[in-house]
């Protein structure tokens, strides 16, 4: 008889968010589960890992016979330590999220929730992020679960190409209004940054960092319109960041270091 | 008379340290110059930006004449709040480092530094970051600064392609033995991870992170490649993600979500 697939949860809201809850749910039928999380949120951590202090790595019973570990680090540290002090062995399939709140488009570079996604990738785990387009804490992710299951099947059957893993955003709609899911480009978008300015008892400034998202890209093909448009987004996403096709316009350059050289 | 290029100074190893220091004299011929750095260490904290707390901006006299922030953020903060609160236009140009330590490879998405390059980019900015393949906070910039002038000047004079930013290292070499600038790809390499595993007095385990770093690609195009045979190392990088040779492949998979739906 074939080994069941060993599938590692990860997330970067906290082991405790209802999202990771529903995730574990989502998928615990796939496979056996382990779930490596953050023991805090850590949103827009970025691809960030922890170099300056020690890491610490607990076992929890929130997941009842599913075992679980949260983790004082990031969500990539969560990855590595997962990979490395409990699994002991690559996972089949790493699955995190289910964020609260998109990672579409540009997002993607501030989540903590495709970091982990991110690093799995490098680790050559096949792996997948999902977010909800809804940022409250009691979020219906009855939809985002289902889409969850789904796509971790076709990976498992499937596979996932050298290199790449899947950004998954799901819309806040109505069931009935949800159109299916769609393969697309990250759309060419932003933040326009506005800092909310105060001063602190003692008259001195600091500064929150607000701002709204604006989106350039006026294609039909990219996660942006599919996600204004009802369809969940799949974006494959790859950390070969090289602009290939700017390598030989650099080449062009005539780069001297003076003759003192 | 056209007006100098306004040229924004950031890096991640705080605005005290020798490599931006050196990065501020490598440029600061080439048109007006403001530095807007973090007020401490932000290694390996990849693009993450501060959500959850507030941020402290302050001038500092570091630089004499040259208008100089501290910034109580990530580098990514940094870019931002230099863009919305101290320049109050975009620059012309962006560079971010000198980095004690090499960021080439897949360490761009670990990196500090690229990640203030790539903010750049993402707010429309010519951007680029410069890393010394050295840790060691007496490394000697004398090469890197070189590079960094005449790299900045030729991104003034031609500008980047949209989307487009540069990642340059450079190694640690004897002038003498220094081959020239090749314009590369990111090797395919990862962090083989070994967590340094440690009892805390009260008995408790705790994990340092540590590892060795393994490039298992064999191409004479990489920038591993460049840096190991004596040349500094430039990466055209884009911030799109999307790995668009795999739309085609995962558009064919079965994705259901339930009849109930």
């Amino acid at each position: 008889m074939k080994e069941k697939p060993l599938i590692l949860v990860c997330n970067d809201d906290g082991i405790s968010a209802p999202g990771i809850q529903a995730l574990v749910e989502a998928v615990k039928g796939l496979g056996e589960i382990v779930v490596v999380a953050p023991d805090s949120p850590q949103s827009a951590m970025g691809h960030a890992v922890t170099i300056s202090k020690p890491l610490r790595l607990s076992k929890t019973n929130l997941y009842g016979d599913i075992p679980a570990y949260q983790c004082s680090g990031t969500p990539a540290d969560c990855v590595k330590l997962a990979v490395d002090k409990v699994l002991h062995r690559k996972p089949d399939l790493l699955v995190s999220g289910i964020n609260h709140g998109s990672n579409s488009s540009i997002n993607i570079l501030y989540s903590g929730t495709m970091s982990a996604a991110m690093e799995g990738g490098i680790e050559g785990i096949p792996s997948v992020g999902f977010s909800l387009c809804d940022f409250s804490y009691d979020a219906d992710f009855t939809l985002a679960a289902k889409i969850a299951s789904s796509v971790s099947k076709n990976i498992l059957a499937n596979g996932l190409p050298i290199g790449v893993l899947l950004n998954v955003n799901i819309p806040k709609i109505n069931q009935e209004a949800f159109k299916g899911t769609k393969v697309c480009r990250q759309a060419l978008a932003k933040w326009e940054e506005d800092f909310d300015e105060r001063n602190d008892p003692n008259g001195k400034k600091y500064y929150w960092l607000t701002g709204k998202f604006v989106n350039y890209d006026k294609g039909n093909d990219t996660d942006e319109w599919a996600l204004a448009n009802g369809y969940a987004s799949i974006v494959p996403v790859q950390f070969d960041l090289t602009a290939h096709n700017s390598i030989g316009l650099i080449n062009q350059w005539n780069i001297e270091y003076g003759d003192e050289l």
